[in-house]
């Protein structure tokens, strides 16, 4: 069959191809099996029992157990990666994710994606950016159909053309309802004979404003990112095509398969967990957050915490509203020069910072 | 406890233990888990909604989430690996797949399979080719027991004892009837709603005969092979034990761990799922397929597919039958030889081909 | 914010912090969802029926798939880590581990440790042995609320100031009733139907004291075994942060990651499963096991199995008590020294041993 006619398939758009006000129905959608739950709750060392303790999750007034905001966040932000940063250089800033309604196994999402402002790169003629917002619902047309979550982002994206003209320009984002859920409190239900399954110095009364919590644990990454990244349909090359890698590494950040960020961030939610999530009911939103380096296999991360503020949480007084600054880093070889936050030998590199606020239990209510 | 009495383990048949006629009714069986679900689909980045989103599936009049054929090939050929080629060098041919009834989750495999022809290698005398025929059943017994599979293969299998007399013969194969289960089609569903899920381009109508279609994406796979290897009951021993090459590795294909081949195949369906699959209610049949160069760590897996011809679905209006060629390959280290097909300093090796027949949605109807 | 106060965490406890009579209320819990059933019951190639082939498990008269003895010990075991060996260098002896209650797919673990006895050691000074009794139960309220599991072990803990005392001294185990649940033994139950789904030769009949299988397959670990770790919510970071080993290599075991104790414990079960553990329907006790070398990422493991007793079960006279002796081996490059049961090279390390009590069915009424 050699006068085959040959069809090179390019999978999704580039600079040229966003117009803002245009909007993405995602394709696929995806159901959150107890497969994907293990797998993506647990990699990460979470350890709020919402997500992994079924019993302690329904007398809390959840159906059962509940996906954490890390899982929502991969699943849900996955969905988009085809369409809007298939063809990307980089991540440049997450904005406004809001978290609404809860996610059980069962559930299926899915996604859409409006193009809010599209701009070239002033240095770079190669590159531009485009900024997006995503909703994610739950069980479209069902009973219980909802808006999971909600988000923007800026992303850097390649052109497929450099000579090619943009749709330059810009719309205002939409309002669009995303209430975190939250179950009741219940003076009847039996909270305090839970309690020793959190930690006992994760309420909301235990944060002091103007600290900085090192959380104890360091996680590394291995190749297994190629595995979860794919299991999360991303399809982003940059993460699973050494070959491409091989043909031109200088193009590409470290000359290597780079991690997928949702990987960082959830394993940053994961690692501050024990002494910041763990009595927490749900994230509300992260007004802010971005990757300031790459993570590759070998590398391990560890996170810290700072306390920004506290506030009342409006009609519930049995929660406070924990505003915190998770950040992310890994260590580096310094090459000789020497650094006042590491080791000798080694240097400190931030790798991710995200704003969080968080509805944390008090212990006054629940222990 | 010096004077223990050692009983030293074998696994598996050997080529004289073969017979013609010969029946086994593999042990184990598998329950088709969420974990299995959400690992074998995904890894591997197929597309279709029917295995990804149950809103879907049951829009299209299915149960659920739809195992893909992928997924029912790897769990269905590997609990034959025991018997048939737990001591195999190469598995030769894929003959004859066919598809029948949906398998959901929770549904329970259990195959068997007949030999139908034995007979020795011309060349080397430790080595015979064993022609077997294997059925895969689901729910034995209960109201929805049936036929997901029928196939036969070709396996280059070793001898025991070089010297043993082999049962040479041949008996023919058994009418096992496997009829495609599909749901019906019904204009009172509302299908349009439901077709940006799915790629815009990959309906019946978009396929030209004398086309071959070049897959965008490439997956590198790593060690990760050992683990999916073994969660799918292949027991096989080229695929998980490092010791046995370490300690002979000229005796082995490449001297190093071989990846089982139900990997690649499934990985190139995937790869093409976004331009062939994504719009299938169906696999058909396989006529035939074959590995044509082993897989290793490391490599990076492309895809391509010819289409081969394209005919009316009998009795299906809203159906096409897409008769195409799935081809898989690697890239690997020229060493100065050059190739038309390649980058400079980089051969093509093909890995994997497979004639497929696929049930294939028609636009006029579904979008 | 450079004036923040900061808080280092630190998780786990120190030889210091032991009391005899202290009980520990284990935080988390864990519901066992598919996704943790299909990774850990086949990853280790556990071969009976009972964990994988719901309809067998059902016509046992069990609920439906029933986690293996090994699954339990992994959840089980990892929910007490934090507590009682996230400081610890190694874990000395298993001792009396008592099986209950079987584990279904849904089912919540909760586990609670109290502390028997704490010493110190003899020749470190920065290290003593703590000795722990634990109780898992699952499915805490409900009417299905029963023991799974009990078990004692003996643990090596660091000191985290060389010169703090120690609450050195000893109070007794409880009593814990941990009744192994079996099916009934049902004549009008057709088990013989089910006979090819299990080994042939591994019926109680078939056993005889004084002889040594040596199971046939071995299995490659990976650095898939971080992975592992961490889906279990193992804290411990000798297994998963490699930047703590870098910092100071000699201090931790073979200057690498170590693998999970865990992970070889059912790595070896499942090795051993064709040849002992298939027509099992449930482990008794495993009254001592340990650990005697570590295993590291590339390491093959295999294992062989010593028949020590064989004993009538009470009360059931279609099952017998066999008492084995597992055991788990990798080879090591010998250096020039030649070992007697190695290949020429090579020498045989003994990574673990394991006591085991299994309820073995009988031929004459199964088969």
């Amino acid at each position: 069959m050699s006068e085959l006619r040959i069809i090179a398939k390019q999978t999704g758009n580039f600079l040229e191809d966003f117009r803002p006000g245009q909007v993405f129905r995602h394709k696929g959608g995806k159901t959150l099996t107890e497969g994907l739950f293990a797998t993506f709750t647990e990699f990460a060392m979470t350890s709020n029992p919402l997500a992994k303790n079924a019993r302690y999750a329904r007398a809390y007034g959840f159906r059962g157990l509940t996906a954490p905001p890390g899982l929502v966040m991969l699943v849900a932000f996955s969905q988009t990666v085809e369409d809007v940063s298939e063809n990307a250089r980089a991540n440049l800033e997450y904005i406004d994710m809001r978290f609404g309604a809860p996610v059980y196994i069962g559930d299926t999402i899915e996604v859409e994606t409006k193009v809010l402002n599209v701009r070239p790169s002033s240095s770079r003629p190669n590159l531009g950016i485009v900024h997006v917002q995503s909703v994610a619902r739950k069980n479209l047309g069902a009973d219980d159909e909802a808006v999971v979550m909600t988000w923007q982002r800026k992303v850097q994206v390649y052109k497929r053309d450099d000579d090619a003209e943009l749709h330059a320009g810009e719309v205002a984002p939409d309002d669009v309802p995303c209430p975190l859920w939250l179950p009741e409190y219940d003076p009847a239900r039996d909270y305090k004979s839970l309690a020793h399954l959190t930690s006992p110095d994760s309420y909301f009364e235990d944060f002091e404003v103007g600290t900085r919590i090192e959380h104890s644990r360091g996680r590394t990454m291995t190749s297994e990112h190629i595995h979860l990244t794919a299991v999360l349909d991303n399809t982003s090359q940059v993460h699973c095509n050494q070959f491409m890698i091989d043909l031109d590494p200088k193009q590409y950040v470290g000359g290597q398969l780079i991690i997928f960020g949702g990987i960082p961030f959830v394993l940053c939610l994961g690692l501050s967990s024990p002494d910041v999530g763990d009595n927490a009911l749900g994230d509300v939103v992260y007004p802010t957050g971005r990757h300031t380096a790459p993570l590759f296999a070998g590398d391990t991360v560890f996170a810290a915490t700072e306390i920004l503020g506290k506030r009342d949480f409006e009609g519930r007084p049995d929660l406070g509203l924990l505003e915190a600054r998770l950040l992310g880093h890994k260590f580096e070889r310094s090459d000789g020069a020497e650094s006042e936050d590491a080791p000798p030998g080694w240097k400190k590199t931030r790798i991710f910072e995200l704003d969080r606020q968080i509805a944390v239990k008090r212990r006054s209510h629940y222990a």
